[in-house]
């Protein structure tokens, strides 16, 4: 891989195969057929990986996963609602902005960089605050990679009977979720990250008799996902211009994911990436932030070297000129550094990765590693 | 072309080049300053077509054009603004919607399907209606394929201090538009329309003076754009996720747009495609719904014939068998259908679809003509 075409070690947008990529060669008509069949059956995959046949329906958006997070948050919740916000991590401090801007009252749990919410606090924040109606918890937290206890927050969350909002942007098609008997209301994830197709949709996964309560509730029209799901069902169409080349590499993308052992082995190459990765930059000297009980295999974060010869922008423009993007880190109290182990590419990739990394670091004379 | 891979008749997505799809074969990191130097370009390339720059800026949102138009009047409207929609089709109609969605009061100056706006109806309502603040103004009404008179509303704007914020979604780049000295204060259009892009991100050209008096208005966090914008002047980056492949496409459509001489020959282009349309289907007894005199070189409404035989569904096939995509009419009170004259084709192409049309015409054995 030339400096000219990098691997992306990044959580997306991400490494996609070339058959993903070759499936862009081609127009679509919006309003075509054969497109809203594509669009169709892209949604019917996407519920059948989490297990969400029958009691959920799949409503596509347009943008980014954040624009599906905005439009799961303002069509679900009511106005007189309240969420709560366990918050480890820039993503869910989105979540928090985005409740801010479009009027819900929210309340907040703070946890450290490094701190998984736990059902134990989720409940004690029920009982604190009876004025809680929903929870929005983001999974996989990709500040750091801490992979959050869903299943334990969903228990919790249907035993109190509080609607949950899952933010699985990355962690949906490589960490196992499972629908059923859940207690989880809506799954919101996109199509450029662990199922590795090209960046410019989002989907949200919602039970269909929530959803049907929530016509005219959201303050957006571009964002109103009663509005898109009653249309698309209504018309099999898009209600505005689709990202037609995205959703034809989504199929492609989706058509891999199955072909290659859907969710489970997906799950495997990440897991073994992550550790190749971990093993490589351990015995490079570099430490990981997180401790391994909260590890995700989806993204890594180092801490930086306390050598002053280490600066982020040197080292990334020379791993990049080997052929790898790394990512910065997102922490404010310490000083780190990314790299993600989801995309196209197998544990190989990484060891390559890890290698060039090595070089750079010997390179630039950088110690104390 | 073969039925598999048709030629789009449509208004967007369209028919693109190979070379702008091909531009979407590499993977780009988001954070990444080759990807970032692109976006720059582009927004440079967009502000240059329009003569905008120093005055304004270009901000590109993720999403198809309408969150591009929804973030406009969500940003630059303030609450205790009022804006006059002249409305002649479905595009008018979908501002009045998301004005109403936003909270924001709305006055509509109702209009046939072809019947242009005019300064002096606009100029009423202004003395009629003293609240009103901006305008909102769709160039050209896809819904018919209305060109209304842009220069002449945006001075009696400019007259009356009032901001014009334009819809020009389906003529920016193929009709001229110059801002300087304009009384336009925003210019909203998408990727994937005359530029030839793919579709999946929008951009707002704006006066630079009105965006940075925005700060916070914005009910959507997603749809901000003046947060989009801040955040882009600081980092160079995209606040969230970019469709960084139809960035990509853009950036080659781009090259192949300035290459072929700008917006006079896109224009001159689609001008040949249009009459080798309106020529070809009245030879076959096609009647055109507008009036030559607001009739634009973009897309064609026709009349469907009176004859039963005719049923727009199996003509659609029929013409999408032979490699040609047609489009559904988009009026209330008449039956017709659409052909866009737009997208990476020439007049030939357009000689070879009118001659499709009429063989599928007599295939079908449809009279009346």
């Amino acid at each position: 891989m030339s400096a000219a075409s990098p691997i992306l070690l990044t959580p997306g947008p991400l490494t996609t195969a070339a058959a993903t990529r070759e499936a862009m060669l081609r127009d679509w008509g919006s309003w075509d057929g054969e497109f809203n069949r594509m669009t169709s059956a892209v949604c019917a995959d996407l519920l059948g990986i989490v297990h969400g046949e029958g009691e959920y329906v799949c409503v596509p958006m347009q943008g980014s996963g954040t624009f599906a997070v905005e439009a799961a948050l303002g069509t679900l919740v009511p106005r007189d609602g309240c969420v709560l916000v366990p918050d480890n991590g820039a993503y869910c401090a989105r979540i928090i902005r985005i409740l801010e801007r479009v009027g819900i009252p929210c309340v907040t749990l703070p946890l450290a960089d490094d701190e998984p919410a736990s059902a134990a606090a989720v409940e004690a924040a029920f009982v604190d605050e009876p004025r809680i109606t929903h929870v929005a918890q983001v999974h996989l937290e990709t500040s750091a990679g801490l992979l959050n206890p869903l299943d334990e927050i969903a228990a919790v969350c249907a035993r109190h009977d509080k609607r949950l909002i899952v933010d699985a942007m990355s962690s949906f098609g490589a960490v196992p979720i499972d629908l059923r008997r859940s207690g989880i209301d809506a799954l919101v994830s996109a199509s450029g990250k662990c199922l590795e197709g090209a960046p410019g949709m989002g989907f949200v996964i919602v039970r269909r008799t929530l959803l049907a309560q929530c016509a005219g509730r959201s303050p957006s029209l571009a964002l109103d996902l009663h509005d898109q799901w009653t249309y698309m069902e209504k018309t099999t169409q898009w209600r505005f211009t689709p990202p037609t080349h995205v959703v034809a590499a989504l199929r492609c993308a989706l058509d891999q994911f199955i072909a290659q052992g859907g969710q489970p082995a997906r799950a495997l190459r990440y897991a073994r990436n992550c550790t190749a990765l971990l093993d490589g930059m351990k015995a490079l000297g570099f430490t990981s932030f997180l401790p391994p009980a909260v590890q995700s295999h989806i993204i890594v974060t180092f801490h930086a070297p306390r050598d002053p010869a280490w600066r982020f922008a040197d080292v990334y423009a020379a791993v990049r000129e080997a052929g790898y993007i790394l990512y910065p880190g997102k922490l404010t109290r310490v000083e780190t550094f990314r790299v993600g182990c989801i995309g196209a590419i197998d544990e190989e990739d990484m060891r390559r990765a890890v290698a060039a990394i090595g070089d750079v670091v010997e390179q630039l004379g950088i110690r104390g590693v």
